[in-house]
């Protein structure tokens, strides 16, 4: 169940990114690797700074091909406009909570502290969509947006407490997953957002 | 004999970072970074993935040093037009197909799948250039040229099917580098490219 | 005492990425990221090529909660200019400096190539700060400024040439450690900088 969810993810995340690149106006080449690198890459710098290579789709290739085609499917989804408006940021929610869950148990497993357990829960979570940005050379969203990497934080953090102090995974793991899907879906209903630091250096 | 090319699309890769250094105004340190990242970036991106650790130019320094003596040697070199414009897309091909062809085969001596070999072929190829641009400030040229990519996967796909299927090496390497560089020349003969994803999104 | 220099550093550069933030007007979420990436960017990226993983700050989780912590302060010590005109500049110099030579004694306790401990040092010593840039879609000021890359230069060549050639790391590291910071004092406060590389392209 929980692998079913990691591969949706993962193909939501590749819509999300072979749009941007459809936004950019790039050629096939560059929808797909947009495509590949926002599904890919935050569980990619998980297993690199974890040492657990080789990474985990030079082990199960499937999340490859599974980016790679959804990222192609998209040029002909895009234009369903009510596909991205109200079913894309609601399956990008369901991606989220998974793959910070997923990150964190996968560090978990691995014997870490705790605190980076639930490092790499965000991180696995927010980090292609980062790589994404820099890619399309904008200021990553989720630096800026409404309670995005926060929601992998709270889903992160539940999934690690109750594996801590719970017998089994099974009730963490959903916990985790809820919490992060309850408060992305909350953000995105009532707009909620952290508050911004403005700063304007005299330098 | 693959050794040198290696060097050479080493040394060629170098000129095109140091070359995109010159026209942002960096000082020498970013023209050495500019050259050394574009020219090991893609190799240092596939060995990590892989596992294979440390990464190649930690174990043979020659790479380096021939990026950064690349690098300033560009300095005095891109005063020469003539070479720009005629002789560096030529062996920037040459460099292409070489990188894409030893790319591959090193993931498959590494016992990888084959889709994940191929997929090192093309990173290994046209990682570097995207980090460049990326530090550049710009939308990563490969994301939206003519063949470029796409000469890297033909090379390195006819390289892992011919590697899978012959006895020995040496066909595969030279038919898989010949055949990258035949498009990437074509490409840049008769102006070919991949259609282009446009979408104007709403939000 | 170099560890207490290492963790002084990590703060010191944390604030710098925390600064980045509130000058683009990032999210809370945005200045802790910015914050940690250009505390342990450089290290990362040391300890991934060397294949010295897990990352440092996963073995140490005090690297990131330092970092957090400070890059939640700077929030509120963004309001002394005093801080940022005077005091910034020079803690980020001895930063730089300590972080240069750890990178160093760090690649050479792992038995590599003299010329692959200098450029860790280098790379622990800036990449952070070119991360840190990348995000906030600039050109990395280390690729433009007077003489930063090239105190770390420094302190790295001269850690690693008499780490080779005296008994014991003392004299090396505090050498090292000194002759980096001198020169980027020095840099500051006569403005000294390196020759830029113009080059405008006909293309």
């Amino acid at each position: 169940m929980i692998y079913w969810l990691d591969l949706f993810g993962t193909a939501v995340f590749a819509v999300s990114g072979a749009l941007a690149a459809g936004r950019k106006n790039l050629d096939l080449f560059g929808v797909l690797v947009l495509a590949v690198v926002t599904a890919i890459g935050g569980g990619t710098l998980r297993d690199l700074t974890l040492g657990a290579t080789p990474v985990f789709w030079v082990t199960d290739p499937v999340y490859l091909w599974l980016a790679s085609a959804a990222g192609l499917v998209t040029i002909y989804l895009a234009r369903h406009d009510f596909l991205q408006r109200r079913f894309l940021p609601i399956a990008d929610a369901l991606g989220l909570a998974t793959f910070c869950v997923i990150g964190a148990e996968r560090a978990l497993s691995l014997g870490v502290n705790p605190s980076i357990a639930v490092l790499m829960g965000v991180m696995t979570g927010v980090f292609g969509g980062m790589i994404r940005d820099v890619l399309c050379g904008e200021v990553p969203l989720v630096l800026r947006r409404e309670l995005y990497a926060t929601a992998a934080l709270l889903g992160a953090t539940v999934t690690v407490v109750l594996a801590l102090v719970l017998p089994g995974i099974a009730l963490a793991t959903w916990a985790g997953l809820l919490s992060a899907l309850a408060l992305r879906l909350a953000a995105i209903r009532w707009n909620l957002s952290l508050p911004v630091f403005v700063h304007h250096s005299r330098h």
